[in-house]
């Protein structure tokens, strides 16, 4: 066989012997949303959180009201053990949220978690063992009713635990690990198995969770799975069934979707899609799907800026520019046609009626978007130039963020003048809106190296008086903010950053762009000058001075003033 | 309402009146594959692909077996005039590959979109208006005959175009624009409408194309409304019915496939998901899903790092670390529970059995990938050290690609001794591996400022003669890169870059890391020095010396040697 051949590999085999009902159905509610981000997101890092890192990921999961978290491997990691320690001790869990601790089915882990949930009021144990047959006869080599005796050796010991530690509302969750590769109907059984230990009631409920661990085949198969699940497992009302779907095939969505018709109640999941290999279930993306349907999602996701910086700043992982309903790219239209069929429903639009707009599934005011349409003013369309014509005429290169910026200003001069808009106009467009040296300027400044970063002093004026900042940073670019920041009081940073030489059509030598960060608002600024440092310097003092200044939209953040 | 409220949404209605089928249907064959790449691919950029960016995709198109390629807009666009030019007059279309050129029911750009194909052998007109009720009702204000007009109109022109011009097989593809929102009886009436006018035969197929234009509903829904249209067409024998989705809500790879399911035998898409806002439908996940089920995908994805390559040389975008099949995450294990079970399967799986290996869907080897596990010596596991050692002891930031190139190494290196690695030994498999100091070795440099950039002049002594190089660039290390190339006529270039002063523990100053690219290799490599600049001259000459030494996978590249 060659390298690249399908023959290698076989179709899994569908499940029979249930009633497909689940194509028909429709989803009417939230799911109960589990958050993985602490456990499987967490472990598929290069780098793993660190205690500030998995603090900051637990405020945002209250924030954004998820219930049910999943906080790690407590018997098998230190770190885990110090984190729910840290969660019971300094008073962390709202009272209408449960943590959930895994557990594999052996008797000191089981142990262990228990005495790491000490003075929790409510807590899921989640013990799990692999069901797979690629796992038994691979891996384990065990018969079925080996891999039964394990988790029902593992459910009484949980049993005998939570006796001894009455008082306290313990939940059990089993997954039958490798779920979507083992018989459906073995799933059944050892979850039965599982139940007849533990002996759930419709008030007391068991947790199911059938992970596919690995997808290999597509949603509709999963959705089988599922509903043939949910149609034979006993006691039905005493279970609740979860899922928790890896996107391997690009399919954890839809898998978990399709699942919910299919009856599951919980889903698990990462924000924004982190997790093993290609990631768990978007909990974001699925939840937004809701919305757009009109089902309450139940989570808060008005601030989706929020939730892609504290994603990135634990993760390190950067969020796609497409990615579904949050992605830098996803509320712009480049095509004249969608912009003006955008135009007209948006114009159409009446206040209360439901939203029917083309081409924009949701209001992106709704998550604090606003709709972009980018102009093609550039060699594609031959229409004129933005990007293309200042970079042919000033030799001046946009970064993305900036051509994003830029384009609504364009588009509303281009509507005024007749016929096409020239490079010489977009370029004053650029400075008029995004460079600003006053009333803050610059009057002086000088940078040293110190040990491993630099040391700088600024020197700016504003209304005719004069303050020295010093500060020290990695570069002088940070140095400078961080002196801005120690004398204000503000929290400002740069959230990306660009400068290059300029050879032609200007007066300045060098020009830069700063996107500055001040809570959660962007703003994106520029400056020129003779060297690259002075205009970086100067692109700096054109954010703060834009950020004290309210656009149309009334969005940015005023920063303080220097003298108040 | 408040801003973040989902009571402003509806849930689209369901499509009934036909038989649904699909959820019991499989995959057997890939269907038609169309590249969107030059149209819709295109059109979402901030900056559009230039003619050697477009011509480069067509070749990669090409080389992976795209039979059926969109390329764009001749009648709107010079560029894309100039493109289909070039194609037919440079004689760049193979046999087997037909082209299709999109245009409005206009008669002024049906007839300059035939004038653009002149010489041509075959070809598809593809043909389009909105059917979608927002559209009917919003945009054009027109009722449905009036849509039905256009398209039956265009039909008539695109008609006498095609009778005009015998002797070139000229296909008609009518697609209804915004298909799912459009109500599926007028789809299908308006798509009779077109065929009545242009007879097609079972011998000479009508493409209708039903585009998912915004993403708005389920999979299973988007399946239903192509299963409608597939049992109400007349002629079905005489129609390839062809699907076109995005991925508004994360399913356009579900849709296409349960769409497939659901009767579609043509699937339009690009790769690795491009496309308008949250991108097309991904031909290659969709082609590897088909693959990892045992179906020929009839594409050949040997070589998916060369895909990721020249997509992101033409979009500016760069791949997802988590991109399903392809991304630089998608074939390591953190958890130790899961490399254990990947080393057990993989010793058991026989040469000529099925691929059996758990959490392994398939050989990463197919596609030219290292199942690699990653080992947490880090404080998440509290086994040791690597990248935390590392930088816990010796103050060295490991950059991700770099950690990835090491994970192996010290992998190998801690199944060998008893107990922990030590942060001492991982710092000298990182210098045993990715250090190298001959044949090749740094005698002097200088740099200077000139211009924009830099100037370097390089000595550098092989097999005891000296060799001095000149060349000039951004910055020191690409003016170093490109005295190479110059002096030896490799192609080389630096992929990525990091270096950062070193306070503790080391006689040196400061590291460097560089990853080389030679062809579609890439060189990880190190080298320490009393300064950032030096120790990234020696780490460029690191990766040289690696590049000629043949691993133990026999993956690198040689590069010249410089007396040769």
């Amino acid at each position: 066989m060659s390298r690249f051949d399908h023959r290698k590999y076989q179709r899994p085999p569908r499940v029979t012997g249930f009633t497909r009902t689940w194509p028909e159905r429709e989803i009417t509610r939230a799911p109960i949303w589990v958050s993985e981000d602490l456990r499987d997101g967490n472990q598929a890092l290069l780098e793993p959180m660190t205690v500030a890192q998995k603090q900051k990921m637990w405020k945002l999961l209250m924030d954004i009201g998820i219930k049910e978290v999943m906080i790690g491997f407590p018997s098998a990691s230190q770190h885990d053990y110090d984190f729910v320690r840290w969660l019971i001790e300094e008073d962390q869990i709202p009272d209408d949220v449960t943590i959930a601790a895994l557990t594999q089915c052996r008797d000191h882990l089981i142990d262990k978690t228990f005495e790491s949930l000490e003075g929790v009021s409510r807590a899921i144990i989640h013990l799990y063992n692999s069901t797979s047959t690629i796992q038994r006869e691979r891996v384990f080599e065990m018969d079925q009713d080996g891999i039964i005796d394990i988790a029902v050796k593992g459910t009484q010991r949980v049993k005998q635990n939570a006796a001894a530690r009455p008082g306290v509302h313990w939940r059990l969750e089993y997954s039958p690990e490798s779920f979507s590769q083992t018989e459906t109907d073995f799933a059944v059984r050892i979850c039965e198995a599982v139940m007849d230990v533990w002996g759930p009631t419709p008030d007391d409920r068991i947790i199911f969770n059938l992970p596919n661990t690995v997808e290999q085949v597509g949603p509709h198969h999963h959705a089988d799975q599922i509903e043939y699940f949910c149609q034979h497992i006993k006691n039905r009302d005493s279970v609740i069934v979860s899922v928790h779907t890896h996107n391997d095939r690009g399919g954890a969505l839809a898998a978990a979707e399709l699942a919910m018709l299919a009856g599951a109640e919980r889903v698990e999941g990462c924000l924004l899609g982190n997790g093993e290999r290609t990631g768990n279930m978007d909990i974001v993306v699925l939840a937004m799907n809701l919305y757009g349907m009109g089902v309450d999602p139940e989570l808060d996701l008005s601030d989706p800026d929020e939730i892609i910086k504290v994603v990135h700043e634990c993760t390190g992982i950067p969020l796609h520019p497409r990615h579904p309903w949050v992605g830098e790219l996803v509320y712009t239209a480049f095509s004249g046609s969608h912009q003006d069929a955008i135009r007209k429903s948006l114009r159409k639009q009446g206040e209360d009626e439901p939203w029917q707009v083309a081409y924009l599934p949701i209001d992106p005011r709704d998550i604090g978007r606003d709709y972009q349409a980018v102009i093609r003013v550039n060699s594609q369309s031959g229409k004129g130039g933005m990007a293309f014509l200042l970079e042919r005429d000033y030799g001046i290169n946009l970064p993305r963020w900036m051509m994003l910026a830029l384009a609504p200003h364009v588009q509303r001069e281009s509507e005024k003048v007749t016929g096409e808009l020239g490079s010489a106009a977009i370029r004053s467009l650029l400075f008029q809106h995004f460079d600003r040296q006053a009333p803050i300027s610059l009057v002086d400044y000088s940078v040293r190296r110190a040990g491993e970063g630099q040391k700088v002093s600024v020197t700016l004026s504003e209304d005719g008086d004069q303050f020295t900042l010093e500060g020290q940073g990695n570069g002088p670019l940070s140095a400078f903010v961080h002196a801005w920041n120690e004398y204000t009081g503000d929290e400002i940073a740069i959230a990306d950053y660009a400068e290059h030489a300029l050879s032609t059509g200007s007066d300045a030598d060098a020009i830069a762009f700063v996107q500055l960060k001040s809570d959660t608002t962007r703003i994106p600024a520029v400056a020129e000058d003779a060297d690259t440092l002075s205009a970086s310097m100067k692109a700096i003092i054109s954010a703060i001075n834009l950020s004290r200044e309210t656009d149309e939209t009334g969005q940015r953040g005023g920063l303080t003033a220097l003298a108040g």
